[in-house]
């Protein structure tokens, strides 16, 4: 041991994650089932770059928290690092409208960074996987982010979900129908999203009280039956909200969009029982402007939604193009606990189909021959390079990384030119010529 | 155009790539084929977080250049990037000493960031593959890594390289043999590496010149020998270093070293025409304690060295412990361009096998429809969703993403229940009903 009077602790940072081999074998299955339906639907990869110009992802809004690059010396603009993979979009759209032809279906999947403070499922550094399509406004887009979704689900063998569906611009049309200044949205939106805490009462004590919104008993009556339209088939709902909203613009607009992508959704190949209209998802306050969905597991609600997304048009706004956006995010860590949870992650420390052993000094070279052998046959080999020379500590070591078969060569097999094969699994074992040790051990498998 | 007041230049910052799908989809393809040699040789795919301990990056040390992170409020220590993968596993292996088995050997492949002045082939932002051993001390570990590389190129149809050998022991030996102060060894090196440059002269003259170094005309002589040892059968070139280096103990260690791996290497399949001695290799002045290598495309020297790696015992040594290892890392960036230069890389804007259009409104269910049955049948569809509303648009859209095949429907298609296919490479078309889109497009391909 040297150096020991400079020792420094060996630790990771609070708010990051370290994806052990355990967890990255199955967590690269799971990108590559995701990216493969990405594809079938014709989004394109897309990797922006994690170092941002600050300027670009604030808008110059000082109330963003980013992580900031600490520069001494540097003439250009400051740096800091992407907070999620929208803005990065925006930028390449924007910086690239002569080259790219839209309508434009990128997928991206890759970390973004933001400095809240680490705490159980919060974290500085974490995934986000996202599909956009930019310059579409037809509800034929709405539904396919929503159909991609649900094929994406599939492909990772999660059958049992449910797509809440809404749409902003119903949200938008309370004012309308309500009657209260449509500045006080935001307000009224985050009050009604304690319903799951306070209940019916509370939400409307809340709106009567509170000193923004002040409502009176009628409009709170009103709230109340919007609120109350619920749990019926989605085109009920939808008749339900026509009634009650009246003339408002802006509010018919909304059903008629919704009614739009829902007739879409069974020609996806998306039956009724994978969504439901619900008039309380709302998915952020200022972002969204048309449809938004969120999806719960069924048998693991408490884990919230495992994909999100919606329809925001002004996405590019700030860059000077004005370019219609759907998209939906894949909650990927959460969806993998969730599936984990489930019982559908296979957890390996290795991919290691075979280790082959060293034992016998003389056979070294012998044993390098052999592997190499049966990696030319398609299968992934291991060979011991560690500083046990005894057989069962060689073995102890398979055994403990879970390596189902073993090779090796002693001083007789040596001299008899055999190898024995192990299974580890069903402790038996046999010996065959060393030319034969790759096309045995694939009989054995 | 909304917010035009406030709009905001969309740019990505210097020293950072932007992959498009151009780039991105061969891209993947690469990662793929390479993760593939990786699991097949054992290796457990591992990431570490990008975000770390500021002191654990630098070691105290700080004339390390790193991005550093601006955090106003944080109670705990400093946080930075990581500047590559090597550190963040030596990490991860030090604080799970109780947990991993070794040897364990991991690939990791993943952006790091250095502040280095953006220039061309300089980035910011870059990514790192890497393949490493730790806790295995035998020549066969170090033999193994070769072979991984050689594997992995020939994954990716590269058969023409060079990969250049050497031991750091041999040149640690120059001080016994050349006769010069250990401390010195450093600015030898130096100055040896800039053969290229100045030629045998030029070193010669500022060995004897530079005011650290002071050589005598006998000790270049000692130097012009070995660096004349070269361009020989691997074997002869040890042969000459060994009557050249005498009884230098490090010496003697480093030629029987490579012997050693040397005689493992046509075991793992490499034939000698891969590789040779080269005892001007150094890769760095303090980091490597044993072999060395680098490898360079033998249609594109100029390009520089694509893989590169050796044996560095003393990595985990500031975290208090010690484990041999020994690693390489695939330039990724650098070989992506060299397999494009050798047109080796296919490059499309997008994976998209078929286009659906939509050009007649009655049509829009039915088109989905299609497009549903041709996924089903693993084919990669896109929906035509643009603002084109006119055939010829719509096939231009498809022409300029070099979509091979369209299938649309109009007024009389869709009264016949008939679809069109069109082949947009031969310029061909036919007319099918709707029910069998998918099997007639399967039959085109």
């Amino acid at each position: 041991m040297k150096n020991q009077d400079k020792k420094i602790t060996p630790e990771f940072t609070g708010g990051t994650v370290v994806y052990s081999p355990e967890t990255m074998i199955p967590r690269l299955q799971m990108f590559d089932a995701i990216r493969g339906v990405f594809s079938k639907f014709g989004y394109s990869p897309l990797e922006t770059p994690i170092l941002q110009k600050e300027v670009v992802l604030t808008g110059g809004d000082s109330d963003i928290r980013i992580f900031k690059i600490h520069e001494e010396v540097r003439t250009d603009s400051a740096r800091a690092l992407r907070f999620d993979l929208t803005v990065p979009f925006s930028v390449y759209l924007a910086s690239n409208m002569g080259n790219i032809k839209l309508p434009f279906k990128r997928s991206e999947i890759g970390p973004v960074f933001r400095p809240e403070t680490a705490q159980k499922g919060r974290y500085n550094q974490f995934y986000q996987c996202d599909i956009d399509i930019a310059g579409a406004e037809s509800g034929i887009a709405d539904a396919e982010i929503v159909a991609v979704m649900v094929s994406t689900l599939k492909a990772l063998n999660v059958f049992d979900f449910t797509i809440k569906i809404n749409n902003r611009k119903i949200l938008n049309a309370l004012p309308d129908f309500v009657g209260f200044d449509s500045l006080l949205v935001p307000d009224v939106l985050r009050i009604l999203d304690k319903m799951d805490k306070i209940g019916m009462d509370g939400v409307k004590n809340e709106l009567i009280s509170n000193e923004k919104t002040l409502f009176s008993v009628k409009q709170c009556d009103i709230i109340e039956k919007f609120l109350n339209i619920k749990d019926l088939p989605a085109n009920t709902i939808l008749d339900k909200v026509e009634q009650l909203i009246g003339s408002s613009e802006v509010g018919k607009q909304g059903i008629c969009e919704l009614r739009e992508i829902l007739a879409c959704l069974p020609s996806f190949g998306i039956n009724e029982e994978y969504f439901v209209v619900d008039l309380s998802i709302a998915r952020g306050l200022g972002y969204y402007t048309g449809i938004v969905f969120e999806t719960t597991l069924n048998k693991l609600p408490s884990i919230g939604s495992v994909f999100s997304g919606g329809r925001y048009d002004d996405l590019v706004d700030k860059f000077g193009s004005h370019i219609p956006a759907v998209g939906a995010s894949v909650g990927i860590d959460r969806l993998f606990t969730a599936l984990d949870l489930l019982g559908l992650i296979v957890k390996r420390k290795n991919t290691i189909q075979i280790l082959v052993l060293d034992i016998y000094s003389e056979a070294k070279l012998r044993i390098v021959q052999i592997a190499t052998a049966l990696r030319e046959s398609g299968l992934s080999v291991d060979i011991y390079m560690g500083k046990e020379s005894r057989l069962g500590g060689q073995i102890g070591y398979a055994s403990n990384l879970s390596i189902p078969y073993v090779v090796f060569i002693g001083e007789n097999e040596f001299n008899n030119k055999t190898a024995i094969i192990k299974n580890m699994v069903a402790k038996t074992q046999i010996e065959v010529s060393i030319e034969t040790v790759a096309e045995k051990v694939l009989e054995m498998m």
